[in-house]
């Protein structure tokens, strides 16, 4: 199959020797893809392989590009290679290439390029892309066998208002770069690569990410004015990624060890009426200081909440309620942006965050989380969900594997 | 005026003389603002004042946020009131400043913060805050005889398909900065500031200027994959700018001159169809090479286009009907920026360019350049027009003016 789709990207150029040469040379292993020589330096180029995707637990990037795909065929065979393409073109984007070697300007006048080239010249700025699947995707392709438990479907949360349309789907590409252009390029050539295989469901750009999954970020804030995801789990902090995060031996499908599951909400965000509301109100709403993002019963961002009865911090206060003493333990890993998408007809900005959180069990994690918030956070009165996915996502690669293996091959 | 409406916007905080005393004491003049102290440093502050409004001929940003806002009232008193708060939010956020001291944290927990607080800690960004008026304002507010000729609606051209909900407006606000989030903080708060004035028509998210305005920038590539705006007029070029941007004296209202006119057009781009079509066909329509935008009668970016007969160029080529040669000495200061507005519900990316021109005419000069571009451009082909709106910008403000001082004091 690899050798297949090789031929299929790489024939159109006649450098097929050239390009494999790269990949060779380099010895691409996990994690060492950041030592890939690449034509615009190797500054911000994150690892393509290892035991996990990239775009989890890398340092949130500043931008997003979140497409949904849905598959146009049922054979296999036409999933696998398109995947099998998909995989050596994220590569080589990840290390800052074209998707093949020559692409954006052409080595055949008479085809078509086999990039769009609106990224030449521009670094690799730290592009992730990260693949998940959708419970149809196993359903379309008569893979019940193999879906896991984990993809049954969400239920319904108190206040959800879903647009079909900016739901589901049975492919995710979540492309994650400190450049937008670089993420856009990234999720579009996917998509080019994809025609006759897969067709854009919905797609979403994000600014801004509303969390820090690394120490070593600064704790940025959302568009109510607050810092969020103060107390998310950390690359740092492994045996949180194990507890809550990566799927463990025996929790699922085999193929699914090392992986994680997406969860996808659109949440508008009415910032208007939240901007009228005093300043105490907010906080109360937070459960934090709007200056500091210190919990209301401390001084400081990072001291402990104070959640006892006089601790000062709302009983409908979200970060009580998302917090793991009331959900008895539960954790999630956020990886969030903001998104204003025009307006809304009605003289009001189209603003909110798309929320984006890895989980072990979606089941078991957010599902209960959610449940509570939605009917008893006092920020919900100012969000509603209109747009909700769930996925899996596998493992990383090993060297010479593509995302089909798993699954398809 | 200015007097009340300071009053109403430091009123809030109790904290007037603090404010009014960092203008004081910074002494703003013409050009000079970037010497103004910010809490975020100097780095990245463009100046607020001068004799043409910023976020024109300054460097092009990467970011874009547009706002069309419609009047709520056609009381004139509250219109003048409301410019005159955003002149002094929009200076503070100009300099890295919230838009009043303490806004964001709240001085007063009763009330509503001053400033929405997401770009706390980011630094200034670049941001620049440009203001124009459409033709409806006029209309609304009875001010006939101060409407520019030069707002003379536009005509349908071949193949437009303007949506209503995104065409016109009575104010147009361009934020433009290095930072998204800097950007739609800016326009954001003065959306907030005009709460009960105005509202929000539509709005328009831009990443990735599309064209350089300074020749210390390279020219940045469209999703097209082209080297865009190689011709563009820069800031460099007064005498340009003179005779193609700037309204001269005796041009039209006294008020309007040192100003400019902003062409806003949505472009959807048919980037599927694009990219499925062989890299000559591509260079053909463009008029240049996709790798290094040299004009296709010759070698370098900058080369001088040979236009006779002999020269390799199509008669449809892009550059070649939008040459100052074809156009009788048309030329136009292009400030655009891309955009992907999630999907068309077909299987694509609603995905474009966010046109915007600066022009002394748009009678003179965009009107009969996009007649002929409509009509003849074989790149018209793989667009369609879906946006438009027309604006009068304003010259720039001296110490001490605000942007109702011109119309409506």
């Amino acid at each position: 199959m690899t050798e297949v789709s090789r031929r299929r990207i790489l024939g159109w150029t006649g450098a097929g020797a050239a390009v494999a040469g790269i990949g060779a040379a380099a010895g691409f292993a996990g994690g060492v893809a950041a030592t890939v020589p690449t034509a615009a330096g190797t500054s911000g180029v994150v690892g393509f392989r290892g035991a996990h995707q990239a775009g989890i637990v890398t340092p949130a990037q500043d931008r997003l590009h979140f497409v949904s795909l849905d598959l146009t065929t049922t054979d296999k065979a036409a999933v696998a290679a398109m995947l099998a393409r998909w995989t050596e073109a994220a590569e080589r984007m990840t290390a800052g290439q074209e998707t093949t070697f020559g692409g954006a300007t052409g080595l055949n006048p008479l085809s078509p390029p086999t990039d769009t080239g609106e990224a030449l010249g521009l670094p690799a700025a730290s592009l992730t892309v990260t693949i998940g699947f959708g419970a149809s995707f196993f359903d379309k392709l008569g893979l019940a066998d193999r879906k896991p438990a984990g993809l049954a479907p969400l239920p319904g949360f108190q206040g959800d208002r879903l647009d079909p349309a900016l739901s589901d789907g049975d492919i995710a590409i979540q492309a994650c770069s400190d450049d937008q252009m670089v993420a856009v390029h990234a999720a579009r050539n996917l998509i080019r690569m994809g025609f006759g295989t897969a067709a854009v469901r919905w797609s979403q750009l994000g600014y801004g990410r509303t969390s820090s999954t690394s120490t070593a970020q600064k704790t940025p804030r959302n568009l109510f004015g607050f810092k969020d995801g103060t107390n998310n789990i950390k690359a740092e902090d492994d045996p949180a990624l194990q507890k809550h995060v990566w799927v463990q031996p025996g929790d699922g499908p085999d193929w699914m060890t090392g992986g994680s599951y997406l969860v996808a909400r659109r949440i508008r965000m009415h910032i208007e009426v939240w901007d009228r509301s005093p300043l105490q109100e907010q906080e109360r709403t937070v459960g934090r200081t709007k200056a500091d993002g210190a919990p209301l019963s401390g001084t400081h961002e990072f001291d402990t909440a104070n959640l006892s009865k006089g601790g000062g911090i709302p009983i409908d206060a979200h970060i009580r309620l998302a917090s793991e003493t009331s959900t008895g333990g539960i954790r999630i890993l956020r990886r969030g942006y903001n998104f204003v998408d025009g307006s809304d007809g009605q003289g009001h900005l189209n603003a909110g965050l798309f929320f984006i959180a890895f989980v072990r069990d979606p089941q078991k994690q957010y599902v209960p989380m959610q449940r509570t918030l939605a009917k008893d956070d006092a920020m919900s009165q100012y969000l509603v969900h209109t747009g909700s996915a769930l996925y899996a996502v596998p493992p990383g690669l090993r060297e010479g594997e593509h995302w089909a293996q798993q699954l398809l091959t």
